[in-house]
């Protein structure tokens, strides 16, 4: 079995998710042991989350969870790419579809790409 | 002009690259705000080497640099993602197209995806 490398980022490291049918990159997040191990043994996806200091298993609130289709690792066993199923169609809090949609322009303004999928509020309840 | 949050790893954020022709993620480096205006400014991938501790500007040694087609960042704003034309068709200083080259079996074994594009012996001359 792998062993990653967690020293250079105190325990850490980021696992970036992408769309196994689109290719879409749709988040990133970090892991320690604990949620590689997770995500190993479960197929779900899971991180460490570092504003709330816990583990966390993506969709576990809003039951758009990640289902692992593939895992690969990089040539210094510090990185951590999913290629995920992404049920519900959204990876975002905000209701987007990847988290990254701001595009920054060529004369360094933002737009925002694409249309939310689902709306935050009645999702989470806030 | 959108600000990036650099708090979170001590000056560092993550930024994933990604082949803008086939979508595959090619790698995962990081930036300090200097690599980032670095890379905004001159249209080149451009990291901070946590190892040498230094700007890096990827491809100056092997030729393989990373022109940028496009910039995305996340909702947080604490992750970027760079869609990049990659010179010479390998971002991996081990001469695979891919860092992601290692494939994590049910098994929990490792596979080898794909062949080297170039020799990293002789690229590198070391």
């Amino acid at each position: 079995m792998i062993e990653l490398n967690f020293a250079k980022l105190d325990g850490l490291l980021p696992a970036v998710v992408q769309d196994i049918h689109t290719g879409e990159v749709l988040m990133v997040g970090f892991m320690n042991q604990e949620a590689w191990e997770t995500t190993l043994d479960t197929g779900k996806a899971t991180f460490f989350s570092r504003t709330r200091n816990t583990l966390w298993t993506k969709g576990l609130t809003s039951g758009n969870i990640q289902e692992v289709k593939e895992i690969r690792v990089d040539c210094d066993n510090d990185t951590v790419l999913l290629k995920v199923e992404q049920v519900g169609g959204a990876a975002c809090h905000t209701g987007h579809r990847s988290c990254f949609f701001q595009k920054i322009n060529a004369d360094k303004s933002v737009s925002v790409i694409g249309e939310p999928v689902f709306d935050p509020k009645e999702v989470y309840q806030k």
